[in-house]
Order: C-alpha cells, then structure tokens, then sequence
C-alpha cells in the first residue's frame, strides 16, 4: 500500500473539527496548534515511548495507543490537572494499515474518554518511538507539586501495586501467574488506567502527588527529596495487587516497593484530611490505602508490623541502568 | 562513565530557575511544567529528529543541538509566535557525557538566544531520536495561519533557497562544491537560522505564511491548499542560494523550489503592503524576495521570464517514500 505521510495524518489521525475542545482553535495541520487563552495555570509533560524499552515489538498496537496516552494523562493525574490536548511525534519502520488502524483506536478510546484532543505532531521514518506530549489545565493553588509534602502528612496509594510488574516477570518468563492473574497482570501492564478524576479531586486537597510509574520507592523519593523531608511506610499496609496472591512475599513486596509501570497515585495529606481523601476517592471510584507518614528525619524508612526495618529492595527504574 | 537518567537530566539539562522566563512557573522535576496564565493564544509545535533519517549519525553534537531546536523555532516563526519554552524528549543509546555536553551546549546557546526556556521532557535508552515540543504565544488577530492566504496576494521568501539541499547533496557525494560554497551549503544544512523576529515583525501585517522545511512547492502547496486558492511563481525571481552558483541551472532550480531544510518562511502579504514589508524585514535583518501571486484557479504554476510554463521538480519530501 502506497500512502504517504501526510496520508498518514489525514487517514488516521485528524479528526473532524467539532472532536475539538472549545480551548483548541487551530489544531492538526498548521504550523502549530493554537490554544485560547485559559485563566488556570497550563500543565504540560512529555513522555517518550521507545520499542525493546518501554514496549515489546509485537505488543498490542490498540493497547499501545492507550498506554501511550495514559502514561502521559497519569502525569496530568499526578499534578491534579484536567486533560485538554496533546500532540503526537510517531516515528515507524514502515507505513503499516492495520497496525496504525489499532494504535490510532486505542489512542482515540482513551483521549475521547478524558475530553482529550490529539491538536498537532510529526510522523516520519525510524526505529518506532510514541512521544506524546500532553496540556492540561488546573488552578494556581490547587496544583499538587512534589515539592508541597509536610511533615506528619499521610502518605496514601491509589488501586493496588506490583501487577504490571508481575505482567512483566511473567511475559519475561521470570515467574508464573495461573490464568487469571495473568490476565490481570498483563491488563494491568498493558491498559493502563490513569487516575485522572482521582487527581481532580485531590487538587487544592492533598499536598504532593506523583504518579508511580517507575516504582513506589524511587517515586516517593521524588517527593521527599523535593519537600525536603523523609518518610515511613508500614509494609503490611501496601495494596498489594490480588494477581500477585501465589508468589513469595519477598517478590510480593519487591513488586510493590520497585515494580514500575503500576500508574497509581502516591499522595501526601494533612491527616485532617482522612475523611475528605476517602470521599475524594469515592468520587473517583477508586480504592485509596494510607501506607506511611511524611517524617522531618530525610530518607525512606520501611517497617514491618514488629517495627523492624526492612532493606528497600532495587532502587527507582533507570533506562541506562541496564 | 556510570551515570543515571535522573543524573543526566540534572547534569545536561537542569538550569537554574533564574533561566526560566517569568510564565514558567515550574519547570524541570515535577509530573508537569507549569506555565501562568497568559492573555494570548499559545502556539504548539512538535518535532521529531531520527539518527539516519533526519541527520548522520556522525553529525556535530553541537549543531544537532542547534538545528533540533532551530526546526521548532522556525515553526513558532511560520506562525508569528514569540517563543516561551520546549519539552525535551530524547532517546539515546549510551549515556555518552562528551556527546551531551556539546549538545546541550547548542540546544541551549540558541534557546537563550530566544529566551524559550526547556521546561520538561523525558530521557531513555533507543535508537538516537530528539523530540522537542515548544510553546509560544501570539495575539489572536495576529496568527500568521495556512489558511489566511486570499486571491492577489504577493507571495514572499526570506532569505535564499536550496543551499541546505546542497549540502546535503554535496555530503552524499552526489555534487562537488567548492570550499566556500561547500562551507555555506554545510552550515546552512546544520546550522539553520530560525526566522523568529521575522515571524513577529510579520504577524498582523501578513496573510498566511509556513516555514520551508520539506520543499518550496510542497510547502506553499500547503497554504493552498488551506486557503482553497493557487499560485503562480516566477521562476527567475526565486532567491538562489549564492553557494548554488557554478551548479546547473536545472538542479539549482530543483534545490530552491524542491529542496529541503532551508528554514525560509514563505509568506503571502497583500500588495498594498510591499513596503511595509520590506521594513518589517529591515527590522528583522533578513532579505525577502516577491516571488509570485496568489491566484484563484487551484494549482500551484511556475513560469520563465517568456512565460513558458516550467514542469515542477519533485514533490515535497516524504519519509516514507524513500
């Protein structure tokens, strides 16, 4: 099939004008996208998505198109934003129908269903790359920055941890999982789900947020390194996900302190606050656990029911790492 | 050299908040950028430069710096923005410091140069692949748009055409060029000078304009396209790159109306405007070049000075038609 670049655009990814958000007045085909002036403070972040890296080359084209635009809204999640727009550099071997058919329907099943406009983006030749990057709005003093835990704040985690990361071992043949946890691991490592109303409704009422996406230890860290404080968890209190239930609890907790691509929150609050983060969550649907406390002592401390520390397992995902 | 993705980030890539412009409210090191509220429209452009594809693996750190922001810059010029910030994603094999330093070096020796600060991005190992987002911002009237060109308007380039092309074609062994020449064409190809201040000096005085980056003809074709208009161009007037000079006529043809990489703007104005536009361009320290007229039969038609109509050379460049 001969199609060209611009083809590529017009066939698979622009959309009729009215898919626009009012906010978008120009979107895919200019120079750039305009975007109308808006009274809230704009979020903005940029993930790049790499094949052998971030995905496997025979992945799911519709479940990467999904996991390509929710690991960019869990980061609007993150500072408690509301999805507006994105755009889309896309990079691939060749031009392949069916492949871009599923990816651009994935991509489009989750931007519909956060309001979210694909509004501008490159397309050219290359090893196959997804960087998205993703605007979103939200109010001067309701945002959740990292640098915003206090001392004694509740730490909490949004849904469960360490299933992606079990999707992970599994698919890597590290572990096994009977079937049904590993439906829900490899669900959970390749859809994503990102906790955008959570996120609004932690805005203006948790203090720091960060999305877990390479690990819960190294993610924390972000926070606390940035407040400038230090913290402890209870390791008997992390959510850790049912589909992890038959592996040994040292893989257990590893998964759920280092596993990365979980895409939950992990949030500080005023411990005034139990009741209103619980009723935030119910707004959103979703469960939220209080796994530690924010400390003035730096570092990351982690006890077990007896009170004796445990050794943090691997430190925070590094793609150079390896 | 044992370095991390965070460790690079930090060492390369982070400034101090003193380099962010007064709109960055939070820059690198959070889930999100966050940029104020502001009273114009915000312009969005995304690019993507593939080792291979967009520039030898053996390019100059230094210029690829340059030209990965420089291609984005041009497109916050083509539509008459004033550039504010940009997200950097990039993908990297090894972590190489010698190679970072030089890069940074470029990417941000122009980026102060424009006062647009780097707010975000992302950084993993892949194929060698920089994909920058940036934001700028222009008044709502004054939106140098694809779609504004009308019937009668003159059509404009800024500075010479072809040169780029030339270097490319000069390195690809398909061209001998002098030293001089050839010494023009490879800093033209990677060192290309974005038309910011042009850009500003032309918004709300020109029609519709586009940055040249895939070919003359390809790319006017695109504001005729969104303007539902055509075009006749004047082959004699085009302003041929002085490093063209001892090559043919017809390649020399070829490189200004097909080759790409110049970085020119083409831009429509109204007649009546000419000699405002020869000031706006005084002010901006560049040449601009009328080249043609906006017609109302579709099509885009080149005459010699006889009036014969000339054949077009190719069409845009299209990675994936190679």
């Amino acid at each position: 099939m001969k199609m060209s670049e611009f083809d590529l655009i017009t066939r698979y990814f622009t959309r009729p004008e009215r898919a626009y958000p009012p906010e978008v007045l120009l979107g895919i085909g200019d120079d750039c996208a305009l975007l109308a002036p808006a009274p809230n403070l704009q979020a903005i972040s940029s993930d790049m998505l790499v094949e052998g890296q971030h995905f496997f080359a025979h992945v799911d084209p519709r479940a990467l198109g999904h996991k390509s635009l929710a690991v960019n809204l869990s980061d609007l999640a993150a500072i408690g934003a509301r999805p507006v727009g994105f755009t889309l550099a896309l990079a691939l071997p060749n031009i392949d129908p069916a492949w871009l058919a599923e990816f651009s329907t994935g991509l489009f099943g989750l931007a519909d269903q956060h309001g979210c406009a694909l509004i501008g983006g490159d397309t050219t030749k290359g090893p196959r790359t997804i960087c998205i990057t993703i605007f979103g709005e939200v109010a001067a003093r309701s945002a959740l920055r990292r640098d915003a835990a206090q001392v004694d704040d509740d730490i909490w985690v949004s849904g469960d941890l360490g299933e992606a990361r079990a999707g992970l071992a599994e698919r890597r043949g590290e572990i096994v999982l009977d079937t049904a946890a590993c439906a829900t691991a490899h669900r959970r490592m390749d859809w994503p789900t990102p906790r955008t109303t959570l996120g609004l409704q932690l805005a203006g009422l948790a203090h720091a947020a960060i999305d877990i996406s390479d690990g819960l230890v190294g993610d924390l860290q972000h926070i606390l390194t940035r407040s400038k404080v230090g913290a402890r968890l209870m390791i008997e209190a992390l959510p850790i996900g049912p589909a992890l239930r038959n592996l040994p609890t040292a893989v257990q907790r590893d998964f759920c302190l280092a596993g990365g691509d979980d895409y939950e929150l992990c949030f500080t609050a005023a411990a005034s606050q139990r009741e209103q983060i619980h009723r935030a969550a119910q707004a959103a649907r979703i469960a939220v656990t209080r796994i530690g406390q924010i400390e003035a002592t730096p570092g990351l401390r982690v006890y077990d029911q007896c009170g004796t520390q445990i050794e943090l397992p691997t430190t925070s995902f590094d793609h150079f790492a390896r």
